[in-house]
């Protein structure tokens, strides 16, 4: 594993299995304090799920069947709308969505030409891991701001996603080709690092001092342990 | 013009513009008698459908800004949503939608490839007229159709689509760029022969004569117009 932040001995936790509970129990904890302004927040959350979505599509497009296309066309339906919400949601903050957007686009193109993966099996676990990622540490990160936009955005975060469908699609990827789960477990480690890095960037740090590391590290430990239930529940080793 | 049917001399209408309404207007005259059973009709519908959005989420891959790509995003979400909806219609009428599609992955992936143009401009004008004119056909077609059926179909077909949205990035990119007009036109003239030879495809002739071939003749007259609607709307000779 990754060391992500300085820790002191003794202090790491091993990830274990936890439900989406689990996790929405630590909101109010952690990282309101690191929670950017709300524009900034709500701009690179949209531009983040605008490329989920690509990555979704480009899925579609090279999917081996009619069945996925359709299945999968629903996580895109999915994926779209919570992108259109949070761009409702930058108007209604009183921000242009283009402008308030454009200051993140290297940064997460960069992060989705990296994870988007060699073949349709690797775009496809990018697909099932980085909507739950995201979807988790946004839900996580919105703690900062004013409790009105919150609980409004927790609802995004939270809603209906296309994670079952994309799970089933592996699975039986999976199953039906034994030498796929090691390279579809190395590709989720290595992802799980590159998204770490994109939402680190998003955290206001207001020092760059070790305890402030060590408030945020909690939040992290959780964000992976959700990643390897994820990985765990297609049987692949986190 | 291409001459897509025998016609008699002097019937030949030139296109004129015309509204949706005009085209409504003439739903239950003439293809009822051409339509394929219903399961043929719906993953026909299905798989075009999907296709319009895989062009879509092209054009949103490509686009140049934001801007448009969260503006275009609502057309591609609009257009799953469509596909989800006949999906859904294929499931009540007792199909297996992926079964039902499949027939028709062949011709219609044929018809893509040519269909999505060399570059983003022509990506974006084969959406704007695409959605258009199959929408237009589907509803046309839907006239055979089981008056339960027909009237669920013809509000999915005539529900809001992404047209006008596309229409205004096109306006944009000719207005920038006034060496574009003539290739985009030049290209609306070439997709609409596409077009037409896949839609006369989806037709079940109950016999081949000059008779049953006239009678078609005034519907893809009305298709034609439409087009050339369409294409007007941009100052582009159709």
């Amino acid at each position: 594993m990754v060391k992500w932040f300085s820790r002191k001995p003794g202090r790491i936790e091993v990830p274990r299995l936890r439900s989406r509970s689990d996790v929405a129990a630590t909101e109010k904890v952690a990282l309101a304090e690191f929670t950017p302004d709300i524009l900034a927040f709500l701009g690179r959350a949209a531009y983040v799920q605008l490329k989920i979505f690509e990555n979704l599509s480009r899925v579609i497009a090279n999917a081996p069947t009619t069945a996925a296309k359709t299945a999968i066309g629903k996580a895109a339906e999915l994926s779209l709308s919570k992108h259109r919400q949070l761009v409702d949601e930058i108007t209604k903050a009183g921000g242009s969505p283009a402008e308030v957007m454009d200051p993140f686009t290297e940064s997460v193109d960069n992060f989705e030409r990296i994870a988007r993966g060699a073949d349709w099996y690797e775009s496809l676990i990018t697909a099932y891991l980085s909507a739950g990622f995201f979807d988790d540490f946004y839900a996580l990160l919105a703690a900062g701001l004013p409790s009105e936009s919150h609980s409004r955005l927790v609802a995004i975060f939270r809603g209906e996603s296309g994670e079952k469908v994309l799970a089933e699609y592996l699975q039986a990827a999976i199953d039906a080709n034994p030498r796929l789960d090691s390279r579809l477990a190395m590709w989720g480690r290595r992802l799980m690092g590159d998204m770490m890095l994109l939402a680190r960037s998003a955290l206001v740090f207001p020092d760059h001092t070790r305890t402030t590391e060590a408030q945020v590290e909690p939040v992290f430990t959780e964000l992976i342990a959700a990643h390897t239930r994820r990985m765990d529940a297609l049987g692949l080793t986190a």
